[in-house]
């Protein structure tokens, strides 16, 4: 078997924002402030950059002093590269005696100012979307226990978030639950994980058996998704995890009010039903139990009685649970789920 | 625009069948030695291999002598790695002054005895499966041109083939075509392409878009396809090369007679129409205008006249063309895509 990818970081952690101004792409920030805020000392931007995590803003001087071990690359832009205008703040990082992390595509290893001033200082440059060496292809074949998939009509919606919430509860209720985390700031939070869309297409379906291995009948894994299967960029990757997951059960995530694919402006998002559909045309393949088992939405756009009233009738619409597990909690999807 | 992969190979060459008994694992072999037999010297097999592509058998030093230039590895196991009981005879054939090219997973450079006896002997390890540096994510916008896509219902049984014989007969007929390869053996044929089950997940459909760009209104990119969308393996790559294809048109490849999927043998094969609803489902957000122009079978298992007889049967069920490239040629479907 596969070991897989485990993460160790040094707290407490200096998040970085780059210059980002869209809060949907600090969304690894975001997660690590809101799951490990314990950890968390404080946020710190380039010029230009108005993302707030309602971290303490520190300059690299004073985190240094305060202690801080690890910077952690919190923002991300698309095709996940670390742009030039980076490079001195996290030589700087690194000469101030901390640690980097990050999960984006581009590797920190490979850029050469920072190896050079890792390997004068002692301090390491931590790349968390490197996948385990040797993955296998995909077999398909059936593993005991329980898994739960989320699934989205786009990226950057609440999957992760989501899949999150469920584990907590569950595990609140004395239920046996592990997190299986895909993503960088879902590895960042658990301390493993695979970094699936930097795996070889391949070994996709067989990186995601890897990290969700048999277990006890009555165990669940619950799998953080990624992408969307109707992604014009990355369905490749929705596709491969979810043959792989063979999940029982799944959970829709999905924006209220998003109709276009982010950043991909001339695709409608796909709808609800359009989403179960795929999934269960895909999913029944190696798991013929798959279903639909309620419908997560990130209200924050609405007022919180347009919300509410929003996901009263999507209820009524879809015949199933409808949760926002940031707004509302996750619970009356967990109780969903185990009376099932 | 990220510069397409090419490959240069010195000919003539020597095709290397390691101890392979199942001619469809020595499908890169018979590939070249098909489609560039003006190029193929000889043929070479460890003890135990039986597969026979009709080449020549020679010694390496018999073709040493001869003059050969290259030897391929013309055979892949699941996985694709590269044995250990092969590393003495290609050690040999760079001592005997040949090159090495390969399209397997594992990569030549990696292996270190190779990388000495190449440094040593000044002879090439050709690594054609390594995609290009920098591949964008996918955008999913329209480009110009046409394309057709070989899809299937599984790995092995007539997609590079079929796309082939299409582009060989539009160019017979005058019309403006390009092979696309996306596989070892079809870049190792054609000299070009991209290898697009070894990108990484995030930049499949980018991969795709980079491999069939923008072109002449009337010139035909008519692309290799990979794996199947039901395939518990392979569907992340299939999907994804869909997605960033935008094909006008795709056909359908089977193999008349078989049951299960090769190599998993507890899934069985998804029909035709299944195919057909998911490529449909799938292809028509990044192109509307997608359609089934025509099946394309591999009959090699049955009779003459009991392949003929399944032929017109399908024909009937579906009301599309139906082809066997191998045995009866392409030409009615290239009829019906031309009369488009």
């Amino acid at each position: 078997m596969t070991e897989l990818k485990t993460v160790e970081l040094k707290a407490p952690y200096l998040i970085f924002l780059g210059d980002e101004t869209v809060p949907a792409y600090a969304k690894t920030g975001a997660g690590i402030a809101h799951w490990r805020p314990e950890l968390c000392m404080g946020q710190i931007s380039l010029a230009g950059g108005t993302v707030d995590l309602g971290l303490e803003k520190l300059s690299l001087q004073q985190a240094s002093e305060k202690g801080a071990k690890t910077l952690i690359i919190g923002t991300s832009v698309v095709g996940g590269g670390i742009p030039d205008s980076w490079i001195e703040l996290l030589s700087q990082a690194l000469e101030q005696g901390m640690d980097i992390a990050a999960g984006v595509h581009t590797k920190l290893n490979d850029i050469e100012k920072l190896k050079v001033v890792s390997e004068k200082t002692g301090q390491r440059l931590i790349d968390v979307r490197t996948p385990p060496m040797n993955l296998p292809v995909g077999t398909g074949k059936k593993r005991s226990g329980k898994r739960l998939l989320t699934v989205g009509t786009d990226c950057a919606l609440g999957k992760k978030y989501t899949a999150l919430a469920i584990d907590q509860g569950l595990r609140a209720r004395g239920i046996d639950s592990t997190f299986r985390a895909t993503g960088q700031t879902g590895i960042l939070i658990s301390g493993s994980g695979m970094p699936i869309d930097a795996v070889v297409a391949d070994f996709v379906s067989g990186a995601a058996e890897v990290l969700s291995p048999e277990n006890d009948d009555n165990h669940w894994d619950v799998i953080e998704g990624q992408g969307s299967l109707h992604h014009p960029g990355f369905a490749a990757v929705s596709t491969g995890l979810l043959m792989g997951s063979q999940p029982d059960a799944f959970v829709v995530c999905t924006e209220l009010g998003r109709e276009t694919i982010k950043g991909w402006p001339d695709f409608k998002l796909p709808s609800i039903q359009a989403v179960i559909d795929r999934t269960v045309d895909i999913g029944k393949s190696v798991n013929t139990d798959i279903h639909c088992v309620g419908i997560s939405v990130n209200s924050s756009s609405l007022e919180e009685l347009e919300a509410q009233e929003q996901m009263q009738k999507l209820e009524k619409q879809y015949g199933l649970v409808v949760i926002d597990p940031i707004r509302f909690g996750a619970e009356r999807l967990i109780e969903k789920l185990v009376a099932n």
